[in-house]
Parts: C-alpha cells; sequence; structure tokens
C-alpha cells in the first residue's frame, strides 16, 4: 500500500538513508512530516538545503563551519599552544560538551585504514603539520577512538609530531566512569592498570 | 560547540521534532545530511515539499492519497462489501502488508477520546455512514487499536451501525503468534480464554 502513495514511499526512502534509520523507522518519519504544518515541512526543507550550502570546512582546523574560519579558531580566548587531534566533527562536539579543553581542535577526516583505502595521503595531516610549524604550539593531544585504526593513526602521528620537538600525548584508557569492573573487557583493564595512578 | 554551527544545529532541531527522535539523534541524523551530496540533499529536502503538497485526503475513504480518489477505493478487484474503519493510514499500512484483506477501508482519523478534546464529531464517522448508505455494504469491521479509547470508539460504532442493518465486526482479541503465555497480561489472556474456537 505504501507504494501507492509514491511521495510518502518515496520520503521514507530519504529518511532511509541516513545513517541508523531502518525501513519502519523511515515510514514512521515520513509520517510525521505529514503531521506538520506546510511551514513547518518547508522550514525542515530549507534546513537541509541551508546545512549542506552554509557549512564548510574551516580551513584552520578542517572542523565545520559556517564562517569563514570557524568560531574555536578564531576564539582568543583558546589556548594556542595545545591542538587536540580528532577523527571527525563529532569528537570536536563530544569534547566541547565537556567543557574542560579548552585548546584548539585539528579534524583529521578519518583515520588511517588500508582496508578501506584510507591512506595517510588522504587524512588531513599535512595541514596539521602546517600548524605545527607555528612554533607557539607546545602540545598535541591524540584524540582518535580507541579503535585499530584509531591506534595506528596515534601511532603515525607521534612519530611525525615528536621529532619536530612537540609535546605528543594519549587521551587514557580506564574504566569508564560509572561502569563496572565485571563488565569491562580484559583490555580495557588491562590499559587501566597499566595507566594506574596515585591516589 | 553545536551551537557555533548554526545551520548544523537548526536542522538537528528540525530532525528533533519528528516523532520518537531525540536530541543526541538529531544530531546524529544532522550530520549524515552532511554526508550526502548536494544533489542527494537536495532530493531529500524536495521529497519533504512533495510529501506535503501532493498527498491529502482520499474524499471517500479519508486515507491519504496522491490521487484524486485513492487506489485501494478505485481498485475495482476489491469487495466492496466490506469496510474496514481504521483509526490512521499507518493502520491501513499495516493492513495492507498482510495481503489478507480485500475489501475496502475507512479511516476515522483518529479515536473518540473525551480528555483530549476528541468528540465523534471531530472524527470522519458521519462520512463513515454516508458510505453505509450504499447497499452494497454488508460487513464493517471495526479495526480501532485495542485500547480504551479504541474500545469505546468500537462500541460507538456497533450501535450507530447495527440498527441500520450491517454486520458489525471486531478483529480477534488473544495471544500474539509466537508470544508467550507466561509474559502475556492478564487481560489478553482473559480474552484469547474467553474467544477460543474449536480446533
Amino acid at each position: 500500500m505504501a507504494d501507492f502513495i509514491e511521495p510518502l514511499s518515496k520520503l521514507a526512502e530519504q529518511f532511509g538513508r541516513l545513517s541508523g534509520i531502518g525501513r519502519k523507522t523511515a515510514m514512521r518519519l515520513a509520517f510525521s512530516v505529514l503531521d506538520m504544518s506546510n511551514d513547518e515541512a518547508a522550514d525542515f526543507a530549507q534546513a537541509i538545503l541551508d546545512a549542506k550550502t552554509k557549512i564548510h570546512l574551516c580551513p584552520v582546523c578542517q572542523n565545520l563551519t559556517d564562517k569563514d574560519i570557524c568560531d574555536i579558531c578564531t576564539d582568543n580566548s583558546r589556548d594556542r599552544s595545545i591542538i587536540c587531534v580528532v577523527e571527525d566533527a563529532k569528537a570536536v562536539l563530544a569534547l566541547e560538551n565537556v567543557r574542560e579543553f579548552n585548546g584548539l581542535y585539528h579534524v583529521l577526516g578519518g583515520v588511517i585504514s588500508p582496508m578501506n583505502g584510507v591512506t595517510p595521503e588522504k587524512l588531513r595531516i599535512k595541514e596539521l603539520l602546517a600548524r605545527c610549524e607555528d612554533s607557539s604550539v607546545k602540545e598535541i593531544i591524540i584524540a582518535t577512538n580507541p579503535t585499530v585504526e584509531g591506534e595506528a593513526t596515534a601511532m603515525y602521528l607521534s612519530r611525525l609530531l615528536k621529532p619536530i620537538g612537540i609535546i605528543v600525548t594519549r587521551l587514557a584508557y580506564g574504566i569508564p566512569v560509572g561502569g563496572d569492573l565485571e563488565y569491562a573487557d580484559a583490555v580495557t583493564l588491562y590499559r587501566a592498570l597499566e595507566g594506574r595512578r596515585d591516589v
């Protein structure tokens, strides 16, 4: 039946293309667009177009922005001696939500993954090295995800950066706060033991 | 940080208005729009506008359609003596997926719910009665949801329709296929016992 109402099934198909949206959820979302007023639907459509046309990469940190240079890079109150290297814009969002880190970011746009055809040249590593030429940069915090590819990328970057005389650090591994030792995997527990600190 | 990239947070806000989409999922969906090509995003925006402008209610059964009269109502191979009364278009979709029912539908557009200000006059009951004046209609299957309001609506409709000499039936209650007696609630079990049938 859904196939009969073509505009509805086409809309559901569009929702189905979004990450993590299955067939049933896509149909539910399509129905919920029908429940909107015409103005609301027009606003929604416009928001999609605006997001695509207005957002581009910041030429400095490669994060997403709708300005010439992003708000973080232009913020003079931030510590320009520390750059936190992340995989994507979502990681910047997560770190900014913590409201603790006051340095700058650099978004790689992925991790090295030869299996998926992602070589170091495809990441924004040369832009990072160019930024490190500025003598004000003292420390690079590598905050790629704790996956095999994230680790390999961290290793690759540290080998490039250390010889320039920059302090290279990595986010701490350990048991997540509020977690339970019983459910922590062996590798995490091992890293937590290894990284133990004075109380 | 999300607040800094205004077009992104605006898009996430729009996704957040859809049913069942929370703040985090909305942000994930907004990011996945950014991963689309410009053409894909334009198609998505157009699909939203198309769904809103092209879809309206079928004047006969009150179901959603993009035609003058919906495909089910114009399908001559369907049995015009049975009308299945449902709450909304989603229920039509669910029943059509079964591919067993070959009659027509009537979409009420809700259920009687005085608490929410939905009186019988606000539902498309008079349209249903008008259809029943056609002597070819022999049976009305009331397929409102098995909720208090759905039950009340079924009762209300049966009182209106039976005096006209139409057979009024209700979907069977019972344990869902593949379910487990252990987890069935008492009311469902009671209804399943009450509605037991010869093997």
